[in-house]
């Protein structure tokens, strides 16, 4: 009874939104909408990474892309009209446009939609060369110097870069690289990564030897190829790497290791770019359309300048160089920082027998990696999801259907039930002088990642060591300055120390857009990152969006992927596509007001 | 109105059957099959592979085994009834056993099992440690000297064959090796797997360079980790060597590379193996309980000792050891045999710029790859298979579904439709004198496959060469003797020649045995591979499966994996599970009186 009341409703706006559409009618679709609508677009209608906000929006944007989009083809995906609280209901859709297919989602609450997603999937006429459009592979019938598979990606190696110039230079060859590569290859766009270590997969290799993903499996797979079913819930860094490795050379990527960028610069007029890369030491210019940079979610690594630095006789560093504890045990480590890498070097130093000070400058947010899986990840991406029918494909949809202007709404009870059942962990902590806090808003994990990509610890393990003083913490304090054999703290104390670990976090992703291009690029580009919030390291206008991420910014051609695993899975369809239908020569101007505007 | 009346006999007769087993009713069971029926159980039943013919057989087995095989919980698994033809129907089941959990087929006419397909899923409480039973990899929660991912795998590797025996040892490290191992791994069975070359892979890398795998794609897919669904339909062989290296990697296998087998001994009294090998030039013992051999289906390579050989003052090799004919172009070169190698070697002598001439010494089945893919492979694996819901598994277990007994009645009127089909083709090879068969009683490529593994071209162009004479043919002679500078034949002519490809075939399979073990358990083990067909290389008595194959030996603790890519992926399953039993000590003696019994 309900289904079919949920699947009455959701067919029935269908039909109407529909109509509306393909009669060009911006009035009598926007109609469709309840007033405090959200509408996202990923590359349909916008081409670009928007969401919508009200009806006046919807209308504004109806208004100027209702015509060029030229919407037809609703279908309702059988079997997925469901009842939401409230005697809402929701569904999946397909569509097209004039230029390409897309998977849609409708959230509608009295007969209204209340959240809409519109999403590309192809480019009518340009699908990937897979399954039924995979190529033969070997013609049959002889030919006298037929080259084999192995003849032609050496030639492909050979001229990429050289006699042929890449449509798309990709820097970074991480997850974020290797996915957008893979997803490029088979779009049929020449693409060149390029990447300063010896061996894709090394940046995950060079990392502390403990370092495990910290989220589970299932969100974690890259596109195309899924990890094997048996690989742990918690993938080993080093399995990771391996797995980059592989999956560069199963995907046919081409990068060039051992490669810096040095620099770039792009030529409106050419419209190009002057890339600048030392290949294991000589020196190549590459001149790309496109440039991407996958360089990571952070900037280069923020060392704070202490007075007296210079001083300290013992060791220091910062964390994205420290590799293990090994060498320290027995000896006075000091761990500068809170977050993530903090807790993990001080719990590297503790299974090796260092004795560790943890330095807690302001408060953290902290929460079970249990629990949020049990709470928030597991929802999505577990073994119960996928006996659920909820593939990854489906998890990563389910998750983009839902603007970020709701977010953290969302989320504000899923963490008042999350203190509550971790009570007892958070007050042992706070006991031991940890300054907590859950977000200014309350909101939790996810909305300070996507505000700031900092400020918390997935807890798997150091917090029972800070908890019960394994880990000893100095918390509300500064350091004053460093000494020979240690550091002053602001409350005139001292801490001695053989190492000093900086976990002081990594500047703004745009510094890498400053340091390779230019200080003034950078600045027109933009904050990159966060959505605004005005909460701290997130200032706003309110962007709606991640700012800068997987669409176009105010420089041409360049563009930013990066992410979490999820992110870097999902989001680079997206990419992939703006540059696919670039290359194409398409008609593909973004209307982004919020986010191109300024 | 057909599906429901399949459905309806398929539900009445697997209600009737499971009664009839539960009862422990041999006589009520074996009334519910045809006169001519056919039992196929993959180590269910039996445990070994068996086809029991004829109802006495499938009364004679049901009053040894049903008692302690226990059989119960048989369920319909729903939306697979079919019609078939004459108003029969066909379907697949799920059912227990007191060992293990099973999937069934059966094939009624008029109401009585006509074929009934019984094959071993997983042994109940020893399931593979994957999906909902993969481990977490990590521990949450702080450790001192905790162990990485990468720190046990090195662990283990340094353990297994020195201070820790492993429980199976499997000589040969190609597909079919690696394809057990990643088996076993799952099933929690310590195996190490022994190759003489350096890295795996290597057995399809140095192959000569145009060498494609000559089954499309959807049929070649390893265990567990399908190709990524870009490749070409047929996959070359550096390409698919790159791969099994990755594989093993991914799927953690334990390879010693590298590493050759000297010999291997079984003590009845410790029940053990004394496997010699030399490891990178040092002679190692290893002492597994089982011994794998997974060498390939074929054995040495065959070269024939002509009169003169040693006086011929060109080049002379096995097509095994063929790489290129990059050096011979504008040469004269001979290659001696038609089969797959021998064309396979003409194309390539040809496309480089030799002198070709193929030696034809007896007759030939040639079937053209687009014609068998069109007729035969297609309708299992291909792009319209995946859209018809036919999945690789499930392709697989279709094929397994019919006995061999029935393989040659079905394949005749497909071969005569492949005769129609490219009548103008064969007409064109005889007239250029080549010499046609289509298996002895007309039966096709699949069945002398089956028989003897060789006596066929899948035709991928080279058979163009021959008709159109680029490759010259020679065809209905022998070779007489090597002269200095050529070949004299038969009837008394002389070939010149540079080079002389023996493409001559391989001893059988079991000179493996003899050659590792020793003669006298060669010849009690018996002829492997082939059904007892009675034709040509394939001595009866007949066996109703391929001798000695993924099954239980006449010697204790010996097992032989191989085959195509399908036969590998499929029955490496049962024989995984048969090792895997053993090694819990479960009762898992064979019945299988037609295989075992001489």
């Amino acid at each position: 009874m309900l289904q079919l009341t949920a699947e009455n409703q959701v067919q029935t706006w269908l039909a109407r939104f529909g109509a509306a559409l393909e009669a060009r009618d911006v009035a009598g679709t926007t109609a469709l909408f309840a007033q405090e609508a959200y509408w996202r677009d990923l590359v349909c209608f916008t081409w670009s990474i928007v969401t919508h906000e009200g009806r006046d929006e919807i209308q504004a944007m109806l208004a100027e892309r209702l015509g060029d989009t030229a919407p037809s083809s609703i279908a309702f995906e059988p079997g997925t009209a469901r009842e939401t609280d409230g005697g809402g209901a929701e569904a999946w859709f397909r569509f097209e446009t004039a230029l390409l297919r897309g998977r849609g989602h409708i959230r509608l609450v009295d007969g209204l939609c209340r959240t809409l997603l519109t999403s590309a999937i192809e480019l009518k006429g340009h699908e990937e060369k897979a399954g039924p459009r995979r190529p033969r592979g070997v013609e049959h019938g002889a030919e006298r110097d037929r080259p084999t598979w192995m003849d032609l990606r050496r030639r492909e190696e050979e001229a990429l870069g050289t006699t042929e110039q890449p449509y798309c230079v990709i820097i970074g060859g991480g997850q974020g690289g290797l996915a957008l590569a893979a997803r490029l290859k088979r779009l049929g766009v020449p693409a060149l990564v390029v990447d300063s270590l010896a061996r894709p997969g090394d940046a995950w290799r060079r990392r502390y030897r403990s370092l495990c993903l910290h989220d589970p499996i299932w969100a974690c797979h890259m596109p195309y190829m899924p990890f094997p079913d048996h690989w742990p819930v918690y993938i080993s860094k080093d399995r990771m790497g391996d797995w980059l490795e592989m999956y560069a050379d199963a995907m046919d990527l081409h990068i060039w290791s051992s490669t810096t960028a040095k620099g770039a610069a792009y030529d409106p007029v050419a419209q190009e770019w002057t890339v600048e890369v030392e290949r294991e030491g000589r020196p190549v210019t590459l001149r790309p359309k496109q440039l991407v940079l996958a360089t990571g979610m952070s900037g280069a690594p923020s060392v704070p300048s202490f007075p007296g630095a210079e001083d300290f006789r013992g060791e220091q560093c910062h964390s994205s160089a420290f590799r293990s504890g090994e060498a320290w045990a027995g000896k006075k480590c000091v761990v500068v920082g809170s977050n993530n890498s903090a807790h993990d070097i001080c719990a590297d130093l503790w299974e090796h027998g260092a004795e560790v000070t943890m330095l807690q400058r302001s408060t953290t947010l902290v929460a079970r990696a249990e629990t949020l899986f049990r709470f928030i990840v597991g929802k999505l991406f577990s073994e119960d999801a996928l006996a659920a029918g909820i593939t990854t494909e489906q998890a990563d949809y389910t998750a983009a259907s839902r603007p970020f202007a709701m977010l953290a709404e969302l989320h504000k009870p899923l963490y008042r039930e999350i203190r509550r059942h971790d009570a007892e962990f958070y007050a042992r902590l706070e006991k031991a002088g940890f300054m907590l806090d859950f977000g200014e808003d309350e909101s939790g994990l996810s909305l300070k990642y996507l505000r700031r990509a900092s400020g918390y610890y997935i807890d798997v393990g150091a917090s029972e060591l800070v908890a019960s003083g394994q880990i000893a913490l100095r918390s509300g304090v500064q350091v004053a300055r460093l000494l020979p054999d240690g550091l002053e703290l602001s409350d005139g104390s001292k801490l001695e120390a053989d190492l000093i670990v900086y976990a002081t976090g990594y500047d703004p992703m745009e510094s890498w857009i400053a340091q390779l291009i230019s200080p003034e690029v950078a600045e027109r580009v933009g904050h990159v990152w966060g959505l605004g919030s005005g909460t701290r390291r997130d200032p706003g206008p309110w962007a709606g969006e991640l700012r800068n991420m997987w669409k176009p910014t105010r420089q041409e051609g360049l563009w930013l992927q990066g992410g979490n695993l999820q992110q870097v899975r999902f989001y680079s369809r997206f990419l992939a596509l703006q540059l696919q239908a670039r290359m194409l020569g398409l008609d593909v101007e973004p209307r982004d007001p919020r986010g191109l505007a300024r």
